[in-house]
């Protein structure tokens, strides 16, 4: 898988997810610890995240990380 | 889970499966397309990996990068 394509669909389950949470991206942020904007960057697979904040997003949103890669 | 536990449980799933795969850690490094050293600090949890990396990793074990997170 390419790069931006593994970005791109890791972007778009982490939105699913969140949206399915009923949260907006702020409310995802602030419940991961992470800075305001950087949902939104990683929903447009604008930043290659780390795993510590691939696990920082999975317990915000009340999953594992294997449930983010869900189909990848 | 502590940021320290998801480096370590994710280096141990790669050194699980790079063992399984008769590989050594220079020779997943170059299947990866990764700095000889890095599979190394990855394994010994020392680098906090980015998505793309991981993604690397588990196309060079020939694995989804789920199953790089069985059991966390």
């Amino acid at each position: 898988m390419s790069k931006e394509k593994i970005l791109k669909s890791f972007g778009e389950r982490v939105r699913e997810l969140r949206k399915k949470n009923g949260l907006s991206q702020d409310e995802l942020s602030f419940k991961a610890n992470l800075h305001r904007t950087y949902i939104g960057m990683i929903e447009r697979a604008e930043k290659n995240i780390t795993l510590i904040n691939i696990e920082k997003i999975a317990a915000a949103l009340n999953v594992t990380i294997k449930d983010l890669f869900n189909g990848s």
